[in-house]
C-alpha cells in the first residue's frame, strides 16, 4: 500500500529527455537505434502478479489456503506490487481465501477480478481486497458467443459498476477481454467512456495469445492518446509473443503488466514473471534490482512448480540449469575474457553461477587453458592445444563429463612433465575454436 | 533442392496490396490496426533449422551420426527448407556427419556454419553442401575480447572468403554476430559490401538476446533498404522475445528465420520450430499447412527431446499438455459455443485434441451440461446448476478427475430420477460461471 501511484508519474511535456537520459546507463541499448520514446515506461512500471487469479486457471493447479498464503507471501517478499487474486463469486472457497490473503497485511495492493456485474462486486468489495479487476469480452466473437451482449449493454454496465467500485473507496481497473480482435473504435469509445468515469487503469487484454509485438505497440500508443489512466497489459503465449507483447506495451505506454509464475494459466499461460523481469533487466538493471528481490526468484518458482506439480522448463528463463551454460569454443573463450561478451543478465544477481561447459567436440583451447589453470596444471599453449585435441577426438566417441576432462588434463600433464622430451608439436589446434555463434 | 530462391521472389513496387489482399483470410489480423507493410514477408519465408548446428551448442547435446540422420530425414520430411549443420572444422567427426548428410538427397537444402576463415571455407565445400553461412562478430565488445580485429580486416576477409565460396557455386550467406550491439554504420556498410560481392543472404544476429522487437522491426527495415539479397534473422531467448523477434522480422522484410527443435541451442537457446510455427500459421494458417508437415510437429520434438535427455516443457506452444485445455468457465461455455472464441491455433490442425477440464470450483455450468449431454444424462438446465454447484462444494476440497465428475453426474442424474419428486431449486449457480479471462 506504500505503492506510488503510477499515473501520478506519468512523463509530462518535456520529461521526454530525462528519461532518455535515464536510458543511456542501460546495458541493452547503446545502439542508435534503441526505442528512446517519450512515451516508454520501461524505467517505471508495476507488475500484477496473477498466479493466484490466471495462475489458478492452469490445467494442474489446485491451490489450498496455506498454499494461496505461502505463494502470497513469497510474491510479496519477492516485491511484485500487485497481487491478483480468483474472483470471490468463483466458490466459497475462494471467497474465503480473498478475505484471508487481504487480511494479511502484505506490502503488495491485492486486488481481485471480477466480471462486470454488481453481483460479483459486492462480494468482492466484502473481502476487503485493494482493488478490483473489472473484465467484459468486447470482441463480437465474444459477445455473441459468451455473454450475447451489446456495445451500449457494455457501456452501461461499466457505468454501474465502476461507479460503485468507486464509492466504496477502492481502485478500479477496467478491462476488456480479446482486446486485439475487438473493433477499434468500440474499443476506444469504451475505454474513453470509463476513463471519464475515474477508473485508475484501462486493461487491455490478448486473451486468445494473437497480438503481435507491433500491433501492441500501435494499440498501446493510440490509447495513450486517448485516456489519462494507467494501462494495464495482459498477455498470453500460445503463439510466443507473451513477453514480446508486454514489453512492446510497456516501451508504448503501458504501465502495469500481468505475470504469473513460470507463466502458468490458461492453455498454455501467460507471461512468466522470470522472463518479464529477466526483458526489464536487459534494458535497466539497476532500476530492476531496486524494486525486486532477485536472488528469490528461484525459491518463488520451486514453490509454484511443486505446488501445481511441474518441473521447470529445460530451457527457463534465468533458472533454467542451462541458462549460463556456455559451451561453442568461441562463446567460451569470450566469456572467459569478458563475460558481458555473451551475457546480457549477470548471473551472480540471480543468485545464479556461469558455467563453462568443455568436454565436447565444439569446445576451444583458450576454454581448456582457463581449466589448466584452475587445476593449477603447468602446461604452455601448443601443450593446451594439444590436449584440447585430444578432448575432441575423445568427445566424437562420447560426451565427457568435467571428472573425465580433468582426468585427461592431469594424465597429459604427469606425461608431459616425466617425459620432459615429448613432443610440443601443434595439432590441428586451429579447429579448436572452429564453432562459433 | 527443389527450394524456391526466395529472391526472386521479393516483393517488387506495386505487389504489395497483392501481398495484403493475400492476408484479409488470416485468422489473426482482422482487426484495423494488424501489420500490413508491403514489406512483410509473412506469406512468403523459409526456416533454416538448426538443431544440428545451434541444437549441438546446448548443454546436453550429443549426436551420433546415427541419431543426426535421424534428426536430419525427420525435419526434411517435416518440410524445412534448409538444415544447418555445425562446422566441419569443429571435430573429425563434425567433418565427415557433414558429408554423410549432404549425401542423403533431402529435399531440404544443406547448410554449414563456418567462421570467416578459408581453412573453413575449403573444408565446408569438401563436405558437399549446399551453402555456406559464414559468420564474425562485429560488435566492439566482441571485436575487442573473441577475434581482435578491425573493421577493415572483416571487410577484406569477407571479400577473400565470399568470393571463394561463389567461385564454388554454392549458396553463401555472410553474417555479422552479435548485430544488435554492434555499430550501425559499420554494420549497413559491411552488409552493403557483401551485398554487392553477391552473397545470396546477409544474416543479422541476436547472439546474446538482448534485442527487443520494435529494435527488430527498425534494422530490418533499415536493412532492407540497404541490401538487394535476402535476409536471415538468428534470435536467441534469454530476455523471452525469440519469437516476437523473429516475427518482428518477417513482418519487416526478414526472409529466413533459424529455429531449433524445441529451441536448444547455446544456453537458453533460440526461437523453437514450434512456437514459431505456431505465430506463423496464426497469421496465415493455409500457407502454413501448406508447407509444413503439422501432424508431424509432436514426433520431431520427441525425437530430439529423447537425444538430448529433457523433458518437453509443460507449457510447450502447440504440443505441451495443456495447450488446448480450457478451464475456467466463461471458456468453457464458449469454446463449447464455437472453438475459435478461445483458440487462435486449431488442434485437429497439429494432430491434437481439445480437453474441457470441469472439475475445478472454476467451473461453469455450460461446460457441465455439455459433459451431462456426453453421457447422454438426461437433466434439465435447473438441475444441472445444481449439480455444477456440487461440483464446485467438492472441487473446493480438492481437485475432482474427470471419472470423478462423472459418478456425481450420474449419481445425481439416478438421485434425480429414483426420487422425481426431488427438488430442481436453483442454488447458488450464478457463481458457477464467475471465473474469467
Amino acid at each position: 500500500m506504500a505503492v506510488p501511484k503510477l499515473e501520478d508519474s506519468l512523463p509530462q511535456a518535456g520529461e521526454g529527455s530525462q528519461n532518455n537520459k535515464a536510458k543511456t546507463t542501460t546495458i541493452s541499448q547503446p545502439t542508435p537505434y534503441a526505442p528512446s520514446d517519450f512515451l516508454s515506461r520501461v524505467d517505471n512500471f508495476a507488475i500484477i502478479e496473477s498466479t493466484l487469479r490466471e495462475g489458478e486457471q492452469f490445467a494442474n493447479a489446485f491451490f489450498s489456503r496455506e498454499k494461496k498464503i505461502e505463494i502470497a507471501k513469497a510474491l510479496d517478499s519477492f516485491g511484485v506490487e500487485y497481487l491478483e487474486l480468483t474472483s470471490p463469486a468463483a466458490s466459497r472457497q475462494s471467497y474465503e481465501d480473498c478475505k484471508a490473503i487481504a487480511d494479511l497485511g502484505l506490502k503488495s495492493k491485492i486486488l481481485t477480478h471480477v466480471r462486470c456485474d454488481m453481483g460479483d462486486a459486492k462480494l468482492a468489495i466484502e473481502t476487503g481486497v485493494d482493488g478490483l479487476d473489472v473484465v467484459i469480452g468486447t470482441s463480437s466473437i465474444l459477445r455473441e458467443f459468451s455473454h450475447g451482449k451489446d456495445m451500449q449493454y457494455i457501456m452501461d454496465k461499466a457505468k454501474e459498476v465502476i461507479t460503485y467500485i468507486k464509492s466504496q473507496g477502492v481502485e478500479v481497473r477496467f478491462s476488456s477481454e480479446d482486446s486485439f480482435r475487438s473493433d477499434l473504435v468500440d474499443l476506444l469509445s469504451l475505454y474513453k467512456h470509463v476513463d471519464a468515469l475515474g477508473v485508475n487503469r484501462v486493461g487491455i487484454a490478448d486473451t486468445v495469445g494473437c497480438a503481435t509485438p507491433l500491433q501492441v505497440a500501435e494499440l498501446v500508443r493510440t490509447l495513450r492518446g486517448v485516456v489519462s489512466c494507467d494501462i494495464e497489459g495482459h498477455f498470453h503465449d500460445d503463439t510466443g509473443c507473451a513477453i514480446g507483447n508486454a514489453f512492446s506495451a510497456v516501451a508504448s505506454g503501458c504501465t502495469h503488466i500481468d505475470t504469473t509464475v513460470l507463466g502458468i494459466g490458461e492453455r498454455n499461460g501467460i507471461v512468466p514473471l522470470g522472463g518479464f523481469v529477466a526483458r526489464m533487466y536487459a534494458c535497466n538493471p539497476e532500476y530492476i534490482k531496486g524494486k525486486y528481490d532477485l536472488q528469490a526468484l528461484r525459491e518463488v518458482e520451486n514453490l509454484v512448480a511443486d505446488a501445481v506439480g511441474i518441473s521447470v522448463p529445460f530451457n527457463n528463463y534465468i533458472t533454467g540449469y542451462c541458462a549460463f551454460t556456455h559451451k561453442a569454443g568461441i562463446h567460451a573463450k569470450a566469456i572467459l575474457n569478458n563475460p558481458t561478451t555473451y551475457e546480457i543478465l549477470k548471473p551472480e544477481d540471480f543468485g545464479m553461477t556461469r558455467y563453462v561447459s568443455i568436454g565436447h567436440r565444439l569446445t576451444g583451447w583458450n576454454a581448456v587453458k582457463n581449466r589448466v589453470e584452475q587445476l593449477n596444471l603447468n602446461l604452455n599453449d601448443d601443450q593446451v592445444k594439444e590436449v584440447t585435441a585430444k578432448i575432441k577426438q575423445l568427445a566424437d566417441i562420447r560426451p565427457q563429463t568435467m571428472e573425465d576432462v580433468d582426468r585427461v588434463l592431469r594424465d597429459f600433464h604427469n606425461e608431459v612433465h616425466n617425459i620432459t622430451s615429448s613432443s610440443s608439436s601443434t595439432t590441428s589446434s586451429e579447429s579448436a575454436k572452429a564453432q562459433t555463434a
